[in-house]
């Protein structure tokens, strides 16, 4: 067979000669829709490639990103690793300290900044080592005023470069492509690499019908950001297949999603349970047509059946949970339905809807514990390990990579379960697990219980010490408004549990609190909470 | 990124862990009948590693088959190269020295052989060379009398064998996994190996969703041999993605072909344009239940557009036209609709069904002349040249190789134009084109067009000699039963052509055969056709 390695810039050029008219629907701003055919993005992301590589962009230059979901944010997304750079998608989320961390732990040395992200980022800029140049990503073709210097203007750039850049045909599949770095709950962010051929085989996987199944007559909107493990690879897959992609751009709001749903005529869309759950409960005030949807995929942590059961019966939408980290492209798993399942009652459906899902293929899974693999009983549970050839194999120059990279596999660090018929069932993260009495107890499941009664509006279940069990579940309860936290209540949440787990699963004791402590990606910080209620006296 | 390998193996483990219970449907005789789950496959499929190893297969070990479609034929198609060594398709339908050349030439040293081939096979036995080995595969578990040696019950060895075999983990994911021949119009057959990788990359995209979409809930049943390119691949996805196949083995007729789609619920199935030729005439006679197909895949030669009218118009079920040989894996392209496409009134999708169509994400394609790429026009003719990671990169132990693959592409030996719109069209074998006064001619777009008349069975046009324009063409027409072979046919033939192509395509003369010499697969022998007409007068 040929050796024809598995490269990004033959995604251009397919999505040139087979669907040059398709759109990338861009929105830039309020107000501000960019349509950018296939054939002028093949165009502009060549012109990229040059005026990067006239800024001095060479093979390996590591060019990070600071933006939204846009069109030129995509071209980035091409341009660089296609001329054999690679291309670091920074969150902007992350605090100014771990920004400057990240973009100096990768040695960043071109950076294309969104031009209403500019203001904020030029306060960190002083902290950056290796940065030589600043391109801000907008429609104008001046500089905003500034005291940096190299800073140029992406479009004028782009005018003054050339079209017919030549991507290299005999790149190795296994060179860099993209950098993400995932939030570590404790230390500095940790750098995963993407190469070419991970990001290639991560897409046919996206196509498969038994998986996402994008294809061209989709119309994909990724409101998942693209400084987030590469949008969960959709952008890339969408040019591959010619499907027409919307990116929404800054300030996303629940309104305007509905709105490009509907306006664009969405075909399937992808983002945490949060954005899912906000968007709901717009869409019952105001109902927009959301008919073109197939497919809601979501992940980032769990959805609670309530969020599943609003899209699949009420909306009639197919709402997919998927899971994966940054450490894995994303895609590790979907709840997609074997044949068979569709037939089971709505509630069943919900059920297999609200795991982690079938592995995709490509990809093994094993979960271990002390002994070893542990059965796919749905009850016996482990940590999570992974492998494939869209898996890292390593933190990018890290000594933490020793903790979670080991024989070959990837340890999560998430407790799971597998169903008897292969599903993915996500029970807790290792850390956040109560041992209690050499037993486990998964926190999540609590906490989704918790969340299902009609009086709470979030909770979170925490290990506290124990001298006679070692650990005991404790919930941290946020009520819903003008309910009451008292002993009343308390009970009454116990009782709820009771009817529903073992009893040596019920918490110890409920604390009632305004809000829970949350990452800067809206999960739990139970770090913080096991701080906070280090000195707790259980009280039941 | 994990170097993790793209090995077969892996699609073993696969099925067995997820979709144990899936069937395998095997006939392998009139009224025989097997239903074997994913679940056993795995394990007699291991037994078969076991027990071939303990004949002395290593890593690199030739083994062939020559057999029909069956599930022993797919135990081998897994059990061989997942344990390292090479599995050799023969083709049965070869002729006896050709058989011959192929087993000597690849150095098979054991040969699986259906029970019911077996009385055929042996007398070709002494002209072999390197074969240690024969293992009938059939149910029995005793050989049938012979005076060759180390004849073995295929299913006496797996009740001897340990279902436990281990397959590498680090096997290099280039080795040779699989051989066919192509049968050459003159001289001996030419042999393609593919590689694990290459299959498992061809795999993917046929589960894409833009592509056959091959998914778990669907029941696959190749009419194509698998001795015929991997039986176009379609027995490795399904077990990737757990998908219920139907193996219809020997002695296929249209009837039963039906009966299968209808009893097992077919959703797709493919094979080449006679045998849906044949079932659509049986199942106008007697119709059967078909609603269950999704789709039928048409390829090896061009799909005359009655056919696909009469499965697109008539029986509802979309007529999937595709492109490929055995040097492509064979899978190159596919007349799957673009979007917007269905909204097209039927005779222009069925224009579109004509074509081979897209070309499947993955590969890449050139049109070229003698003046280098053409344009995608629809009009300018070249040979199609084609490169990708599932295209052979030469032919085995073989001196033509330099004739077909030049810088990095596959000359494929077909000339085609690209549509505009980016659709391949198939026009002429490189040899059968017709070349008039410094312009082609397609001889295959002329026999489509006779074809389409009402009194004509099968219609060939070749070049004959011509001292003015250097070559002209002749229509060779097979007349419908009860027609009359006379100058008053002739010239209503040519005034039909009149109108449809340009003047100085209509053929110079028609010549009304009995019947058109075949090759052995089906194909028009347009150089035996040629050697026949020689001396022919051109009389219009």
């Amino acid at each position: 067979m040929m050796q024809t390695p598995l490269l990004l810039s033959s995604f251009i050029k397919r999505a040139e000669l087979f669907f040059p008219d398709k759109l990338i629907i861009s929105r830039t701003g309020e107000d501000t829709i960019h349509r950018i055919t296939y054939r002028e993005f093949a165009k502009r992301t060549r012109k990229l490639s040059d005026a990067l590589t006239k800024l001095g962009m060479k093979h390996g230059t590591k060019v990070g990103t600071f933006g939204w979901n846009h069109h030129r944010h995509l071209e980035a997304y091409f341009g660089v690793p296609s001329a054999g750079a690679v291309l670091h998608m920074v969150n902007i989320r992350l605090s100014p300290e771990h920004i400057a961390y990240v973009i100096n732990h990768a040695e960043d040395e071109i950076m294309l900044v969104d031009d209403n992200l500019f203001p904020h980022f030029q306060k960190l800029a002083p902290l950056l080592k290796t940065v030589k140049h600043y391109v801000i990503m907008g429609d104008s073709r001046d500089v905003p005023e500034t005291t940096l210097e190299n800073v140029h203007s992406y479009e004028a750039l782009l005018d003054a470069a050339s079209d017919d850049f030549a991507y290299p045909e005999d790149l190795d599949e296994n060179t860099p492509a993209g950098m993400c770095y995932t939030s570590a709950t404790t230390g500095n962010p940790k750098g995963v690499v993407y190469t070419h051929r991970g990001i290639v085989l991560h897409c046919y996987a996206l196509g498969l019908a038994d998986a996402m199944g994008i294809r061209e007559a989709d119309v994909m909107m990724p409101v998942v950001p693209m400084f987030h493990v590469n949008a969960w690879g959709l952008p890339f897959a969408a040019v591959f297949f010619g499907t027409t992609q919307v990116l929404p751009g800054p300030g996303l709001n629940p309104a305007l999603l509905l709105d490009l749903i509907e306006q664009e005529k969405v075909t399937i869309t992808a983002g945490v349970p949060t954005i899912w759950l906000a968007v709901v409960k717009v869409q019952e005030q105001q109902a927009r047509d959301l008919s073109s949807l197939r497919a809601i995929v979501c992940g980032g942590s769990a959805s609670p059946k309530g969020l599943i059961r609003a899209f699949e019966e009420k909306l009639g939408v197919p709402f997919i949970v998927g899971y994966g980290m940054t450490e894995t492209s994303p895609l590790v798993s979907l709840s997609v339905y074997k044949s068979g399942m569709e037939e089971l009652s709505m509630d069943e459906r919900i059920d297999i809807r609200a795991l982690q899902g079938l592995i995709v293929p490509g990809l093994e899974v094993r979960i271990m514990n002390e002994n070893g693999e542990v059965p796919w009983d749905g009850k016996t549970m482990g940590e999570l390990t992974v492998r494939g050839p869209w898996i890292a194999s390593e933190y990018y120059k890290d000594e933490r990579t020793a903790e979670a990279f080991k024989d070959g596999w990837l340890y999560t660090g998430d407790i799971a379960v597998m169903t008897e018929f292969g599903y993915l069932k996500l029970m807790d993260r290792t850390k956040d697990l109560i041992k209690s009495g050499g037993e486990w107890i998964s926190s999540v499941d609590l906490e989704n219980a918790l969340m299902s009664h009609e009086d709470v509006f979030e909770a979170a279940v925490i290990a506290v010490p124990h001298e006679k069990w070692q650990e005991r579940p404790l919930a941290c309860v946020v009520l819903n408004e003008g309910r009451t936290a008292d002993d009343a209540m308390k009970h009454q949440l116990l009782s709820y549990l009771e009817g529903q787990f073992a009893k040596w699963w019920v918490p110890e004791d409920v604390v009632f609190l305004d809000e829970i402590p949350k990452t800067s990606v809206g999960k739990f910080l139970k770090r913080a909470l096991r701080e906070q209620l280090k000195g707790h006296e259980l009280n039941v």
